[in-house]
């Protein structure tokens, strides 16, 4: 080692710093990521007056073993509880004062926590959101108490046919595959889980390189940069790269057909639909034209067919799910039970249509016409921007600019859509129904027709 | 008469235009009233990409006679299925083919025909909203195929628990005023009103005069000015003024104490409240500052009592209605049947304590300081202010300005807020609960308690 080269202090990696993107209305978009592994992406909006900030962790339902089945969305409750700096009602009360929005959510892969503030009290969201994620309490009092709170939820969820229609669809569509779970765990997992569990869980998987700090508004990536280093300083540990995004795990079992879970309800709710495509995969703009077509909007083939020729459902609509290495394309319908047949049956007839080729070329064009501008359209707040970056940044092998996906669903052709239909719609179909009915042997023909 | 004054034209009335309000982030509000009593009212946003588009008609299901009840939502369904220059498929079409929205809802007091489109799209926008308020064909079938989607309506309304609280409480609250009956109207009515009765509630109601048309955005005064005479041509009438705000009915009977709707759902949903005030009372400011520290977020009373401190409830809540004559101040609580009577014994030391003068200062700051905010934060978006202008020309004597609101919100004092408690708060409660009892007698006594 020469003298030279012995004076200099250890090199401190450094942070790489580059703009991804020259967004919507003159937003600058730019990805920070910090030698160790946390990344922050800020949208700079002039003159947005407000600012979101979300931090974005790595860690969903899909990470839990059987025992801790909920661990992720319970932390997400217990977080908010007290940090060793802040007590509950003090994280509360310093975002209500300002009229602030403080949340989070957890799903399948990932956890967010948010604050929706006016802008000039962004640095202390960025402040209160990180604290909460870095260094909360998790005392065990705090556990217990949100362990009725997550009971009661877990209730409100069975209460609501649509959510549990959900959760079941999941069940079926995606057997065998950690997605199948509920994300809110079950009631034997929730009454069962400790302290210790939970803590352990947020100590072992909240680490700052499965970690995404986002903020789009009336902010500045400098200005943010230096919030998120206050707020994270002594937390960083060591170098190392950012957790890359997921691939899943590939397990999947055979695909359940057919489901019933009983309510005693005015209205049947069906869920029908298959497995359809992972988060990358090309043929995803395609897949979004032919839900758009069948079931996006009032001009749908469902919305005219089943509600605006016939009646016979307030609310019938195509959508998507997209995961690591999974994802499901599937239709609902809620009607009278009387009706349900007659439903089930118009389904049928639509979805085979679609798997014989028969989307016109207009249903193509309005579909992509459809996908652009409410793409567009879902970008004009903070709240949206910040969604779309720091999602696209976790989950994503690299940035997809907005100019992107208005191209990739400006190239989409209706041969691509016919054969994304004929691929996906003749795979086995998974259906479920809530409502009045004991099993599935007290079902329509026509509900046991759509899986045949 | 001199030949010089013979000679003229008769004079037409002019249109009266001036400028309300210079707005958050540089907007200008704009309003100007055409002789035959339209009012069209814009907000131009600089920099905006998006435009909404609302057509705010001032008949509610207040104006209803008990046979018609439900006819003003009834028409918000049928008005959408065609007009003489455009089919329902048509309407659908030209929106959804842009990635808009095209949509309406119906209240107590008025019925508001909206579109959120890209700003491009605007003058599309404007055409086919007018269209479908004005010129809608209201044919048979349509007629009995919207019949249908409206019972089914109705049973999403029967299955979901805090839809059929809100509108039994409003039935106990109001019992004897107008506002008493739920928008939907019942199965009987909606199954009994025939095609001619719909279409003479339109024919008789829609006149330009209890209309406001209001769009916000990227847009400019001058343009939608000449749009919406496009869109009007022909069909403004007679000069006459707009249609002065309600003044309410007046009538009121007893409020009913306590009422149960049985539902076999795992939580019991809970709400009390007493009558409060109406829109333009002087003291509404006051009485949203006792809301808010009430139940208006994280660290208000309720969420921190109920939920954070014990963990028995997801969902707590309070909150106001208010129209022309009459309003309401009620508090929500949604928990598992056997917490019902810890829940409510505590919503009512809440409820006395603030009629007795508990509230502290630090909580009318921290009300203040959430209301100030949160009003701002939700201007951003032109779909909010197009609302907040269409609604306040549509219901108020006069615009309020944001600064207006604010000021009122400043000028609140913990004295003033004490005094409406005591008053609203000692006046006689209505409790209503949804959920697994077949009468008030299942209840739990502290149930019976909070409204002796």
């Amino acid at each position: 080692m020469s003298a030279a080269t012995a004076s200099r202090p250890p090199r401190r990696p450094a942070v790489r710093t580059r703009v991804l993107e020259r967004g919507e209305g003159g937003s600058t978009i730019t990805l920070s990521t910090l030698p160790e592994g946390l990344r922050v992406v800020t949208e700079a909006v002039p003159g947005a007056r407000s600012a979101s900030v979300g931090v974005w962790v790595g860690v969903g339902s899909v990470d839990e073993t059987p025992r801790l089945a909920g661990a992720s969305h319970y932390l997400e409750h217990v977080l908010f509880k007290g940090t060793r700096s802040r007590s509950g009602p003090e994280i509360a009360e310093l975002v209500d004062a300002v009229g602030g929005e403080l949340n989070a959510f957890t799903s399948h892969e990932y956890t967010c926590y948010y604050a929706r503030v006016l802008a000039e009290q962004a640095a202390m969201a960025v402040g209160v959101v990180c604290d909460v994620v870095l260094d909360a309490v998790v005392a065990a009092p705090d556990v217990d108490t949100e362990r009725q709170v997550i009971l009661e939820e877990i209730a409100m969820r069975d209460d609501d046919p649509e959510d549990t229609l959900a959760d079941a669809f999941a069940a079926g569509v995606f057997a065998g595959h950690p997605v199948a779970q509920p994300v809110i765990g079950s009631v034997d997992t929730i009454s069962a889980m400790t302290r210790g569990q939970v803590a352990g869980y947020y100590r072992r998987r909240y680490s700052p390189e499965r970690m995404v700090v986002s903020v789009a508004g009336g902010v500045d990536h400098a200005e943010v940069m230096h919030w998120v280093r206050t707020a994270f300083a002594g937390r960083l540990g060591e170098p190392r790269p950012p957790r890359p995004p997921r691939t899943g795990s590939g397990r999947l079992g055979r695909v359940r057909p057919l489901a019933v879970v009983e309510r005693d309800t005015e209205q049947a709710h069906l869920c029908v639909g298959v497995r359809s495509l992972p988060r990358d995969d090309p043929d995803r703009a395609a897949l979004e034209v032919l839900s758009t077509a069948l079931g996006g909007g009032m001009s749908s083939r469902l919305f005219r067919t089943i509600r605006e020729e016939r009646g016979l459902a307030y609310s019938c609509y195509a959508g998507t799910s997209a995961y690591a290495d999974v994802g499901s394309f599937s239709v609902y319908a809620g009607c009278q039970p009387e009706n349900l047949g007659e439903v089930a049956g118009l389904v049928r007839r639509e979805l085979d249509d679609l798997a014989g080729g028969g989307i016109t070329d207009a249903e193509v064009r309005r579909a992509k016409g459809q996908l652009a501008g409410s793409l567009v359209l879902g970008l004009e707040d903070p709240e949206s921007r910040m969604s779309r970056i720091g999602r696209t940044i976790l989950t994503r092998p690299d940035h997809r600019s907005v100019d992107r996906s208005l191209a990739e669903i400006a190239a989409v052709t209706p041969g691509q859509v016919t054969a994304v239909a004929a691929r996906l719609l003749t795979g086995h179909r998974s259906a479920v129904v809530v409502g009045p009915y004991a099993g599935t042997d007290d079902l329509p023909g026509a509900v046991a027709e759509l899986v045949r």
